[in-house]
């Protein structure tokens, strides 16, 4: 008997994999493998994590020959939880069903049951060689949400490094250690900015690991075949591994979400996918921290997906209750910066604050906010709602402008009710952040506001240019 | 006299500053310099690029001041010309004025009827440290478009490498090199991933670059301070030189835009300057490349801004022109894939193709697409319209959606009088690229098209969800 950690001389933790998806793909009548031999070699050579020999359910089989798999996988799992014999190893158990959502249900129910310190999604290397990102993320989140919450979970065949913080953000724990040697086999060389690229379109190596630091293409183009893959490979890898690295990094920042949009832009594939974080977010929204150490940067509408909004919906309505005494509501625009940094809303408030005419304790104040909708004015220091940068709306037809418009109008059914009047301030011009006046501008979802407040409920509403005319307008019938 | 070349023993070319943004920021009295006597000095040591004393204009600067400053520095470049002694030196020549149009207009048209070999703008370092990135896009894109076309252009401060694909993008040729190391002495790390890190917030680098490989985080800062700075800058510069890299290898490949689209995600500001895009695109168009070695990936509606696209709206007004003998005009769905890769979409012009119901010269076949609005089937294999891969529409708000029917009424308003029948088709299923049977959506932009049609042009249109029914719809009156 040999030990693998001798024989590779390495001290960090050793995985092996049974042979299964081998014996598919290469589809060899002679490479035989026996599943209780096969099982009980990987715990003999001293391998730390194991796969069990399962029956890859493959995206074209059919769903009688997919039953079987799962099922015959199932089986297999269980005789091996019988044989083990070296307490040492640990075991991976293989999850299948796929496209069909009953045999990946059967799969999840079963393999749950049984005792396995990794569970691993199988049978997506088609999809993801065919860039499906979509379809192995719904799998994924079906298995996240119903396995064992305390086991990691991986993927066989993910392996493609701009395609791994999403599926972070989903649940895998886990990578695939092939696709950095697969795609070197072909020439094909990783990179996070523009995709996958073939040796041969590059004219220099736009990366600083050790690799491309020793080697330029030209070079590593004369090697011969061997030398060639293994020197792709490791570039391959240096970059998967660095990406492992700014993930680990960006989820102990509470960055995860900027990191996830910056990489989906990589491929409309990866954008597709986001969708399934929009159709997840009550899952998604449990998981959420309360608050992190960054603030947030909404580079896009689709960061509307993320889950700190689902939940700032539901807080909003739930548990936001008027200040007692209020009975004027003034509606201000969210500027290009948070209140006491924006000149013109420092203004706004000293002069609500220290007016003569209305007592402050009568008024409420809330901002038209392009990504929150609704932000109250005592809400303002809660995380997130003051500490974070966006985007502007750009026009009408904004997928922003039109949420803004959807989440004033649940705010209004919720809270109208406990004010006596109404009024929105809409300047003719403003300062922003670097003290230069502009104008105010006409896209700004503020407008919008008027409308649906008129249409829609039935309070006096007006809008003023001046703090000074809206508070007479209130007093004029107190 | 000694030279700089055998001091740094140094092979490449070396640049000089004249220390005129050092003389403000410092704002040390006792540092005199006299523009004549540095001047004289960066040719004596063998400056290769070296730069006149200039008067930075600042931000801050009201216009009376920064007129003087701009006028300043017009007269030292003259006289720098009249004075120069070495042939081997090339001359930076600094344009200033920001933010007031006429003074950076008067530095430009002086500037450029003087001999200088690269042009660089000046006054801009508080707007890249308060992450203007929009107000210094637009001093750069006015510069580019007036100055000497054959001189690179550089810009004073612009060293965050988040921000040279999209400054590259938009004619900026030359980068900064102050920032890596000014960040390093606040031990602020470079990533372009999640922006720019505090040293104490990294427990691992992400990063596998000659210094990264080599060093722990905690190892760095237990460093002294010099020699910490001096490694947190290595690794800025290496971060610098391989977006370099990136950004050179991507305009090789056709990729630029696509590197943009991902780099802007790094924050919201990036985003917004991206919207210079779309209000020079008549700019930007002129220097669009015909076609490109690669397809185009979009994943954005901020790809509209591209400049392909509006060549393709120009395009299509002036250019198409329908076959002679057109009669009737099919209109198709765009399917999630290119006409013969899409199984439903080969069918249907098959149908078409082989019917013996009307004359298929008679007959046009335009389809309705997310991003390029109309696509006539005879321009299908033209780049870019048959060579990108696209998000989908999500909804009737999206930006998309709007664009598509935008350009569509445009198409239609030149085009529809050609047609004594146009008919639409849209199926209830179809098979997607994976043989897959899917519900066709119910927010495909064709669905727009009927409306518009209906509403604002006069013309017999009909809707069908089978070839053979809209065929015997044009045989009706024939």
């Amino acid at each position: 008997m040999f030990y693998l950690s001798e024989f590779t001389n390495f001290k960090g933790l050793i995985a092996t994999d049974s042979g299964a998806f081998q014996q598919y793909m290469y589809n060899k009548n002679e490479f035989n493998i026996n599943p209780d031999e096969i099982e009980k070699f990987q715990e003999d050579i001293g391998s730390d994590f194991s796969v069990i020999l399962d029956v890859p359910v493959q995206l074209t089989d059919n769903y009688e020959n997919a039953k079987i798999k799962v099922l015959t996988t199932i089986e297999r799992a269980k005789s091996n939880i019988k044989n083990r014999s070296n307490e040492k190893c640990h075991w991976f158990g293989p999850i299948h069903g796929g496209i069909f959502p009953d045999l990946l249900n059967l799969s999840i129910q079963e393999m749950k049951k049984l005792d396995f310190s990794v569970f691993a999604i199988g049978g997506l290397v088609k999809a993801f060689l065919e860039y499906r990102f979509d379809l192995t993320l719904q799998i994924l989140l079906t298995v996240k949400k119903d396995i064992i919450p305390n086991r990691p979970i991986h993927m066989f065949g993910l392996g493609l490094p701009q395609f791994f913080s999403l599926a972070v953000a989903c649940g895998c724990d886990i990578m695939d250690s092939a696709a950095y040697i697969l795609f070197a086999k072909e020439n094909r060389y990783f990179t996070l900015s523009t995709g996958t690229r073939r040796l041969d379109e590059l004219e220099e190596f736009p990366c600083y690991c050790p690799i491309c630091s020793s080697y330029t293409p030209k070079e590593i183009k004369n090697c011969n075949e061997e030398m060639r893959s293994k020197l792709i490979a490791k570039h391959n890898l240096f970059l998967s591994l660095s990406e492992m690295k700014t993930i680990r990094q960006a989820i102990r920042e509470g960055n995860l979400w900027e990191l996830v949009q910056t990489r989906i832009r990589n491929h409309p594939n990866l954008v597709k996918a986001m969708e399934l974080i929009r159709k997840n977010r009550t899952f998604f929204e449990i998981f959420e921290k309360v608050f992190k150490t960054h603030g947030c940067l909404y580079t896009s509408p689709l960061d509307l997906y993320r889950p700190s909004f689902y939940r700032y919906e539901i807080k909003l309505i739930k548990n936001y209750r008027e200040p007692k005494e209020v009975k004027y509501l003034i509606i201000l625009p969210e500027l290009d910066v948070k209140e006491l940094n924006s000149p013109t809303i420092k203004y706004w408030l000293e002069q609500i604050d220290n007016n003569i005419l209305i007592k402050r304790e009568l008024i409420n104040i809330i901002f038209v906010s392009s990504f929150y909708g609704i932000i109250p004015l005592d809400l303002n220091n809660i995380y997130p709602l003051g500490q974070f940068e966006s985007i502007d709306i750009n026009d009408l037809n904004d997928t922003l402008y039109q949420s803004v418009l959807q989440k004033a109008e649940i705010f209004f059914q919720y809270h109208l009710k406990f004010y006596k009047k109404c009024a929105l301030l809409i300047p003719l011009k403003y300062f922003n952040q670097y003290n230069e006046e502009l104008e105010f501008p006409i896209n700004h979802p503020i407008h919008g506001i008027i409308s649906l407040l008129k249409s829609k409920f039935n309070l006096k509403v007006s809008i003023f240019n001046k703090i000074e005319d809206l508070l007479h307008f209130f007093k004029s019938d107190t």
